[in-house]
């Protein structure tokens, strides 16, 4: 940048070269679950296969099968055939298969986690892995104490001059703001802040890390990016898919707490945040714990939030069964599978411009978007009747599927007239890039074991989106039943009721 | 619009209402020549196929041909056939030709036009064509005088309580300053400035209209729209084709007169103007003519100017010949193929953000582009590696070909660093509307029978543009022979020159 002065305390990693992982262990817990069969193993074979793992990298699994290493590198070869994104080869395969080890073990077994810590040592000395261990705690958060405790019993917690201790766990992070607390000291024990690094896949999609890439790289969007220009927001994660196999875990946690408590807010986070003084984890994450804290809840919970439960119907052209008739599912259960709610922040940027922000199971169609609807015209040179068709401007982050930028607008409409109709610009990452985007996970375990940690949220973070949630939460509490919706819809009337009430709508995304 | 008081001394004309021309005739001059055939028949039928003539329509044509009526309706016919944009129906064709008529006759001939007389007012009364008469002068300047003056002389140009009158004029108009004043003084004194209609069919181009629909029935573009946020803006009408059938014309006349004082001044006033009170002829022509009388040259003409002249080269995998090789020009001419010149708008908007404009003959490409090319974030968050492939933002209308518009921005490269790339996203007509777009002729045409002005300069404008330019031909005409520049290139050197002094360049379409 011409007249740019470089500040050497900036920055002092070049984001832009290979980031290249080095030598290292990943103890994955959990290895029998979905997430490590369908995500976490393919994404490390992947990394392996884009030359991003080092020579010195060794992958231990844990679990209570009485299983041989062979075994569960069985278990991961399967697993990396049919989901992993890059193509297989067999000499990356049999590289990474080398390193691989598995402990069969009960969590509180100590002599397992005595075996696990013989392991992980022997991989240093086998393999050159450089007594670095990241632990994948892939695992429901009751067993975190247990898993911590045993890793502080064995000694495997403790950092060493030469090496790193990580920790990695994944969402939820408690149901509310006691229990995320709670949840948080017992980590809290064992690993200092900074070697605790808390999943939030969303983060490590593409389309979400652009959005500051868009804001802060860019002349045209900053300037447009607050409440002179923008009516409102709307960040949307609707499903298309019903509760499935998670009827277990989703009942009684219901949509606020699976999805607004983590992606959406932090994608509200990242959208109303002022630009960070570097891009610095720290920097970031300071910038998105301040938006967190100006959030305001609507005066009014009875009209400022919605919640419903899906009714039976039809979806992609099969008939569905409600909520209330999925296996597992309590036919009296009271848990939310749509839930939206207003804010507003309370910045200079901010005040006075809504925040909608909706999720939900057996909508019409599986979509993430964030859209800034910006107000109208002040004056319109053109008349009423020239303008009628046209709607709002809109700038509309696409993060899946089909992950990309739409710019919404009004254009003259082609003929003798002078007639204005909205139309779209579209950029398709797909379309303008040829690398192809690699999977969140593959970007998150990497960012792991590099130890870099902007994309993940601190403890501060976590805290004050239960500080958001809770109240809405206890109010929704004393309502009972929520009210249903159609399945293959958008949402119960109380949810359109809540805009229309403003004298706005959700888009149709 | 919410909140809208609706001002009915505004837009009194519906613009989006279906608008379809009155009883009228159009009297056509110079019915052999080029523009006829090509561009003026066809938009005349492809204006009754759309529904836009009404049933009393009369085409009158006048020429020093021995042609009955039937002649001049077959010329038209095939005309028509070849050059329509819009299919052929053999019962609109018959409805036009019944109001088809010929007058041979020289221009100075007085008994020619006491015919011509005749025979509108015989269509008036054949086929109820309102008394209302066009003339359309397709021809050159120096002919007006006479036409104008036998038009007044047989009665023609004097309006009537019933009927109006209009002439409608084709630029060139005038070589300068002066000249333009002695056309303008010509056909002044027997039209009044209402009825003269001065086409630049430029102007009659969607994407030209759409400037004013972008700009100001938006939110989203007008805050950018200044010096704050534009650095500099560029604008340019590119011809891959050399002089070609018009040496005669253009020897003499140059890239300047030909393109810039017209086309590019009317781009960079539709772009650089406030928004009119209204979408009315005269607040729209006022706020152009503030524009064009706020502009100021270089202080430098040397180094602020750019000329050339095409030298022999390859093109579209033909070699082609030089300016000064080609048939009908002089070996020694020093009419200049190519003229670029950096301008200045002094106003609050714009003041110290350069309008470089440009236009040539025998470029690598045929394009028409006005691009407000955006300054660089004020601050990078990111490092100067991570944003080095990043150029900056651009939005661009394209005017001709693939009209629409584009979006240049930087996105992240997907991928584990943070690198930001520049990619576009893209509006286009095509894909947008299923209307396709009339032709500019279609438009102006269907304007001047219905009267109604906003696409036509007025004299003040004429002027004004002609004030910009002379200094420039003055200076230049003492420079000699204009730089010699390659077919199929992008202009000479010293046009590369002038960008790079300020450290910018031209972009490449």
């Amino acid at each position: 940048m011409p007249g740019a002065v470089p500040n050497p305390l900036r920055n002092t990693l070049d984001r832009r070269l290979p980031r290249i992982a080095g030598p290292s262990v990943l103890v994955l817990f959990g290895v029998t679950g979905d997430l490590a069969r369908k995500k976490l193993l393919p994404a490390i074979y992947d990394l392996a296969n884009r030359g991003l793992l080092p020579p010195g990298f060794g992958l231990v699994g844990f679990a209570r099968r009485e299983w041989e290493h062979e075994d569960f590198a069985q278990v991961a070869h399967d697993a990396v055939r049919e989901h992993a994104r890059t193509p297989f080869r067999e000499d990356v395969w049999r590289q990474l298969s080398e390193g691989v080890r598995f402990v069969p073990g009960e969590l509180d077994d100590d002599a397992a986690f005595d075996r696990l810590a013989a392991t992980v040592r022997d991989l240093d000395a086998q393999r050159g892995t450089g007594g670095n261990y990241a632990f994948y705690l892939s695992l429901p958060p009751k067993l975190f104490p247990t898993v911590v405790k045993q890793l502080k019993r064995s000694g495997l917690a403790e950092s060493t001059e030469d090496g790193w201790r990580r920790v990695v766990i994944e969402k939820p992070f408690g149901h509310d703001l006691e229990s995320a607390q709670e949840l948080n000291a017992v980590v809290d024990e064992v690993f200092p802040p900074q070697s605790v690094f808390r999943i939030d896949h969303y983060l490590g999609k593409e389309t979400v890390q652009n959005t500051m890439a868009l804001r802060f790289a860019n002349t045209l969007f900053e300037p447009l990016w607050n409440r002179s220009y923008v009516d409102h927001v709307q960040i949307t994660m609707a499903e298309d898919i019903g509760v499935g196999g998670r009827a277990g875990y989703y009942d009684g946690i219901g949509a606020a707490r699976d999805v607004i408590q983590n992606h959406l807010l932090q994608l509200l986070a990242l959208v109303a945040m002022e630009e960070p003084v570097s891009f610095n984890a720290d920097a970031i994450r300071a910038e998105k714990e301040k938006v967190l804290s100006a959030v305001r809840l609507p005066s009014d919970l009875a009209t400022g939030t919605a919640r419903g439960q899906y009714a039976a119907g039809w979806q992609g052209g099969a008939e569905v069964v409600g909520y209330l008739e999925e296996d597992g599912i309590p036919a009296d259960s009271d848990t939310e599978t749509y839930a939206a709610v207003k804010l507003e922040v309370n910045t200079r940027r901010w005040a006075g411009v809504p925040f909608y922000l909706r999720t939900g199971k057996r909508l019409g169609r599986r979509v993430t978007e964030v859209a800034l609807v910006f107000q109208r015209a002040p004056h319109q040179v053109f008349s009423q009747t020239e303008t009628e068709e046209l709607g709002q401007n809109a700038l509309v982050l696409r993060i899946q599927p089909n992950e990309g930028v739409t710019l919404r607008f009004g254009s003259k409409v082609p003929g003798a007239a002078m007639e204005v109709r909205d139309v779209s610009m579209d950029f398709t990452y797909a379309q303008s890039f040829t690398e192809s985007s690699p999977e969140a996970y593959e970007r998150l375990i990497l960012d792991v074991l590099i130890g870099d940690p902007p994309l993940f949220p601190r403890q501060e973070e976590v805290e004050l989106s239960w500080r958001i949630l809770d109240p809405i939460e206890e109010f929704w509490a004393k309502q009972g039943q929520p009210e249903q919706y159609e399945s293959g819809g958008w949402g119960p009337q109380s949810a359109h009721d809540l805009l229309a009430r403003d004298g706005r709508q959700w888009r149709r995304p």
